[in-house]
């Protein structure tokens, strides 16, 4: 039996603590269905990708997948963040997984409109 | 009567066309739903929001809602583009309203966890 990975949901990261309250509720749902999910941050923000990834070793998982909470492929997911990855595949002996980031998918589309649309209903006089 | 806001949601932008395709295709279903919706772009890419008011102004729109496709509000969202929209609202003499960013609605936290799902599906044995 091949051993499940577990999801660590990636965000940029911030010094500002609102900016990773944000990230935290828009992760909560996952972490409620998904056993074992955690959020990472790339930078500025504890925990790091580095940090669980070690954490999790320690307890023998050597199966990783990052899903980004980013909109789209800028620099950081083309090529800091498969570095860090690469780093870390070396350093661990584990697999780390990029999945594309959570905006490439038609689901982030949709739930774009219902937002637009509950901010225009709410507004109306 | 009151004017119904033309809605423009707004995304970072950058110089690389693909960025902007993300967004487009995020912002393709809003576009469907809402008459007159439209993409702008922050900096780096075209167009601007400032261009899309000129026109729209011209046009006899006076009303404006931004919708930022940002997940969470940085630097950008605190300052920057309240400062951009301050500059227009007195330039063009119109309405501006900015929603918070779709990543603090409840909606993106549970098409994350779909995502993030239908992943883990695809990628199991």
């Amino acid at each position: 039996m091949s051993e499940q990975p577990m999801v660590i949901l990636l965000a940029h990261g911030s010094s500002d603590p609102k900016w990773c309250e944000t990230f935290e509720k828009l992760a909560a749902p996952t972490i409620a269905a998904v056993p074992g999910s955690v959020v990472a941050y790339m930078e500025l923000a504890e925990p790091s990708m580095e940090s669980i990834v070690t954490n999790a070793v320690e307890q023998g998982c050597h199966n990783f997948t990052i899903m980004p909470l980013f909109l789209a492929v800028g620099r950081h997911l083309r090529k800091d963040v498969p570095e860090m990855i690469s780093v870390m595949e070396k350093t661990h002996k584990v697999k780390i997984s990029l999945a594309p980031p959570i905006g490439e998918n038609p689901q982030l589309g949709l739930a774009i409109r219902e937002v637009v649309e509950q901010t225009l209903n709410s507004s109306r006089p």
